[in-house]
């Protein structure tokens, strides 16, 4: 195929550097924003007497069955010789409008155009991510919903610290997600800005209307507002990598703790088969693959966004070819964590918890310890005074292989001669929930609420 | 000294992990958080009937003594064995109030401590990140404004390309540190809201007012929604050393830029000698050290966000002890974004454009060939085809060595009939800048007019 | 302080910049190095001809008294203007010797020595590390040993998976570590060339003999080959924390696998106190920080090695000022790594493994399916079908809450006619344990052998 | 298509999670090494007689068919619904022997098998890349050669330091190149014991002879030594990759070095323009895109690294499904790094360097001082004066805009009294070079003498 840039050069290619040139393996996915651009570009250059009427009128129609064309089957790119999407394209539009076709570039570069490009396609792919978020909550949440009050052992450095509800642990995914989402939505808003327009680096030469280029393609902050750094910087790209990192890492821990959960161990959750498979060796396995991979993927995000930052320390201004390596990292994040959000929904919505096995576990393990210690408190003892007397108690139960509530008489009555109610009750695990009845807290009805208003939330979001 | 949680513990800590858990190291620098955080809960815990007024102003009192004293004469904190700064704080306080210090740790843990602590201490540091990019901002709008209409090369590929000005090219890093700039207020907008309540994971047991405990340490989101997630998550970490490494990517940036602006071979620009050093060895040295370290200490930051996102993937809920591992990437990312701002705006103030020989550069090298496609272009010549012609006058240009405007009389006439205007003055530096007037673009009158934007948007930050 | 490079500049440095450049405060770790490396260096130029013999031994006398100060009272270099070590240590020589110390830097340049001192210091720091790993080899394989008959489940996927023995399970983090060992060892080897004599960049202008050179300072590789790689190449830093970051990936898998060992949950392992730690809120708490800390820091490990390949990355020959950047993160991982691995063969030592709960834990779970599968295999069933049908038997046994030895009598005989044995003996974990005889296995007669072989792997390297 | 692990399971797979799961996509790379082991597999089946000699052959031609088939078309495993490479193959063998099939996988896990094709894909693979070293060290030779006597400006910080010769500065990526061959071979030594017969975790219940296994797939370290080591380890596979960020980042820094030879303003090298792309826009470009994108591609590669360690970190022991996530940054590590030698030696093959311009510069902007210093050494000044008092006499030249040797007589006589001799002759760029003929020097004989001992270790490589 013919090059976009033949004039000055005598030699061909070599056909190795060619092939290592060549980018339309990975940015045909850039086609549709392609095209989208081009027909933009083709109508302000008539606005601004570039081109005749006609002209634009051929040229959009071109382009836009070239689109149609691609979309019904994307094998017309397999096997071109193209360089890229953009040379792919402008040669379909030599076959479609003949010589017309070299009229389009006018006042163009690629530098613009795949910087407007990435920004078209990734607007829609990372509003997509935020919608997979939305359901990734709208699955914890329901599952919070229905585990609300239902005990749960919760840990701090993987021991059992103090009951939670299986609903409160679900809601601090929740958090977590939703920080994501407003991290997203920033991070969209921060490169709605167009750079079309600046050319190779300088600014076009023709007297195009940017704002009016910038709104046609729907960009809300108008303009890219220096050419250079329109066609230079790829923060963008990093900071839609960063939100994926942090979403792959709240992501970890959830399977982390799910894994753990639905150890033969603890055995607090089921997956549903649906997301689980076996070994071909041991016919027992019944393996949490699903969670397993999307914790493994955190690896392969973080991984992407070190590819970009380092590609991009240190280049010189403008463009580098270095930079054609953006793609690559932010389309893989893009899409894996795509994929993740979308089957830890469906290990969500299957996932079965062991409520009765979840609620003994919380009560066994001296996870009232910290209740004991305050009920010193209101008696008047120093915090940390109720503290090491409290430790004293659990390493004599240690020793007896009981609870605490469950220590001889006399040896309460002689470590806690101030406490004199029913200890059994002043410590069960309903009675150490609902006091943890603070904003944030674990008790069942701070968790109801919550649930509330993140269902609150969520419509607000439009769900 | 003595443990915060002795009473369970029989055996000493074996020294050599005393040494290895100990945080007091690092954490010192959490001081002053530690003891407002520490202030605002004893008023809370007032509040809430758990201790009475005459309390809380004693445990206040020694606080606010222990703040002072320690930021009068850090040394005390050297030599303590303190676990880390709560400790060392807690054992302060016992020195001067007694037993009564031992009742400030009711209803909180040190996880919530701890988190509280980071985010107060963030709040503060980030925001003089946050005014050291706006002096560096202010340091490039200067210069911009001196060199508006000064031209220089522009670059892609490190291959001549365009003229540019020199106060374009500085506008282009103002883009990056304004977005860099909105990063951080975003950041620190999110990350708003006060851990302090959620005790170690399920929430405190105490009643104490959280909103009115939030808005006593200016936390403006109010108390955190999910105490599991509040003592857990650390993405606001993550999230402002990304911010980080933007602002240290854009740095180097404008480093490589500048080293090589600084070359004998460019001689664009020269660095005062306050920031540069000469060689132990080679007497005519004058190297671009500031620069140089600038662009070096991008790797520091990438890898502190780097330990970071590692240490979180795929740990359980809630607290883990890998968790310590927070704060010395934070510190240090910290610590060299500011420092590198602080000596990137001192060179920038120090900078000396040669501008006789910028100018002289961008007159060299065929820049201006584009703009004689564009000239073809408007003789009705398609563009692509301009184009392949234009390639062809700098092959032949090349092989005389002289310039496009410079070639014969015979050869321009062959190669290019249609045009017949002095071709010296339609593509003179002056010409070619001055058609780049489009919104963003490198015209002079364009530059002018962003350096006024500029000016009125660091107004607006109270500049 | 006096520069080092004075002439050719007129202004001071900038204080800001000053504090900024000074390397003094880490590379202060080099002072024994540059001095063994001016040492040799001084007897050189004496060799050459360059000093006389009496001058020579006035600055080895001047130099070996600093570095005797020096280590005596490390405070000496508190507070130093020096820019760097090279500086502080000429400095204190003019002290000690007068203007002679202006000879020493004859024919050298700060590029050659302190490239010299950072591959001194590393061959001594990371054959320290390399003893360390030994000691761990050792504390783990001594454990092996107490244990190498123990049953313990096996997991994959977190999955109780096979039975084996607590020593196999050792000997798999011995074989990575041994490996690790290898590492280091090449590492070491393949940095042991002398860049003293490079000078600059262009090798020395005097005739010293650099072979000699390169054995006075114990470099079993002679001199390094060409003086531009001398100074400028750094992969031997990356390597040796490449090596670091290996040895903190396993370490982390370790603590992962000791933190699930000690929960409540599975019981297998007991920390002792001395490396344990509580919570300031909970009393009962026992927390393994320990191996959380060492797992955490992996991150750091991981976080220096992008660090030190961001830097490097399209930095061009030779010296750059960027490089001063590879000292922090090479010593920061050595430190942490030697700590580690210090830290993690004191918990090594105190891990108590509780044999009883570990061996009924492999007897539970179905660990024995494959057995199952496998005694079909010898009646002639093709392993497929085995498989298939041991686990609908497992299915079975789920619902009836059995182990399949237990499955009734009917049960057995219609789902594998085959089977006559008495499958509660041929399925006992002693049986499943020693069918796995092979090389490599988790047999107790092979995990014996094992730890002999390690015994005298160990006695090979000197242990 | 059948799972190899139905039994146990109830319901199907969700087909999201299904595709989320798929590796076939990827593995399938390993399918000739996934034949190999299984023929050797099934070789020691029948050696254990646990196989028939005429069932051993049926399976051996059976996979040897399936080998050859998928080679000779490569789409027949497009569209397998196989859940990956080993599915795929066993399946195709039920095809080709019945129900024979389903007795190759005695004693064998999918854990075993595919460590076993890992490695052995790796050990061609990264036997390549070692081959392509090999082949960009000779190209870098050649061009030594050549250029052995070319002066050439050495730098320091981007800046002038003293003349060198072409061929000295192509030699330090020699060595550095050397290095990392040294490396691989390290990497691939280390990496070779054979995982098969490890089984799931716990080594196979089969008497298969290990060590026979072993040679037959040509490992020659013998069987891996503990079980659950082989299965869960994948240090090799980091190191590997480790080693291709080696490779890249020295690729970078000869990136960088070239793409400033071949600017506008330096003018020393000038690509093939086989290697070489343009402009859509300015039709005067040339860009050095080969080397730029080789330079980017080190961002690629030092994120597959990171990728790597982030997945692994943390993982307990054995198998666990994140590890599915190693193969793609292996893989594409691999090919970048491969892809980046290939093209880099094609565009050292077509490097034209312009010598005359080359030697102009190395006698232009004070390369010499280090050598007027080192005349007065000779004279006896000590080495810090000779400095300064260089220095001085470079910034009185840099006023008058001369060379050392041009400054005017008195002032010459004036700041240097010592000297009598004819500085032009003794400061000329040939005397500097040959004083540098120390070894590792930049002196032409050195230069050539080391041309000369890189093809004998080139010869030694058997190239």
């Amino acid at each position: 195929m013919k090059k976009q840039w033949g004039g000055r050069f005598e030699g061909q290619l070599d056909p190795v550097f060619e092939r290592f040139n060549q980018s339309l393996g990975f940015d045909r996915r850039l086609l549709e924003a392609d095209v989208r651009g081009s027909v933009a570009w083709a109508r302000e250059l008539g606005a601004a007497g570039v081109l005749k009427a006609a002209e634009v009128e051929r040229l959009v129609a071109g382009l836009e069955a070239i689109g149609r064309e691609t979309a019904a089957d994307p094998s017309r790119l397999d096997g071109s010789t193209a360089e890229d999407v953009h040379s792919f394209v402008e040669s379909a539009l030599y076959e479609k409008v003949g010589e017309l076709a070299g009229r389009l570039h006018t006042g163009r570069s690629r530098n613009d155009q795949v910087a407007t490009d990435l920004k078209l396609w990734a607007r829609d792919a990372f509003g997509r991510v935020r919608s997979r978020v939305e359901d990734l909550v709208a699955a914890l949440v329901t599952l919070a919903d229905e585990h609300a009050d239902a005990p749960l052992p919760g840990y701090t450095h993987l021991q059992r610290a103090q009951p939670i509800t299986i609903g409160h642990h679900l809601l601090a995914y929740v958090e977590m997600l939703a920080r994501d989402r407003g991290r997203l939505k920033d991070a969209l808003a921060r490169m709605d800005t167009c750079p079309l327009g600046a050319a190779a680096l300088a600014g076009t030469a023709f007297g195009v209307d940017r704002p009016t280029l910038a709104e046609r393609l729907g960009f809300k902050g108008g303009p890219a507002g220096n050419s250079l750094d329109a066609v230079a910087s790829r923060d963008h790209a990093c900071e839609l990598v960063f939100c994926c990192t942090q979403i792959a890492i709240h992501l970890s821990r959830l399977a982390e703790d799910w894994i753990f959960f639905s150890t033969h161990e603890a055995g607090f959750l089921r997956f549903d088969d649906t997301v689980s498979t076996g070994s071909s060796l041991m016919p027992q396995k019944k393996n949490p693959d699903v969670m397993e991979l999307v914790r493994g993927k955190a690896g392969r995000v973080i991984g992407d966004l070190q590819s970009l930052l380092v590609m991009l320390k240190g280049l010189p201004l403008a463009y580098n070819k270095d930079m054609q390596e953006d793609k690559e990292p932010l389309f893989d994040a893009f899409d894996t964590t795509l994929a993740c959000l979308e089957v830890a929904a469906i290990a969500a919505r299957g996932a079965r918890f062991d409520r009765e096995r979840c609620a003994a576990a919380a009560g066994e393990g001296y996870l009232n310890a910290t209740d004991l210690a305050d009920l010193l408190v209101s008696e008047g003892v120093p915090f940390r005074d109720a503290h090491e007397r409290t430790g004293v108690a659990v390493r004599r139960a240690l020793e007896l292989g009981v609870e605490l509530q469950d220590l001889p008489a006399a040896t309460l009555a002689e470590l806690f001669p101030e406490l004199d109610g029913d200890l059994a009750s002043l410590l069960s695990v309903e009675k150490v929930l609902s006091r943890r009845c603070v904003g944030g807290g674990t008790s069942p009805d701070r968790v109801r609420a919550s649930v509330r208003a993140w269902k609150k939330r969520m419509a607000a979001w439009g769900m």
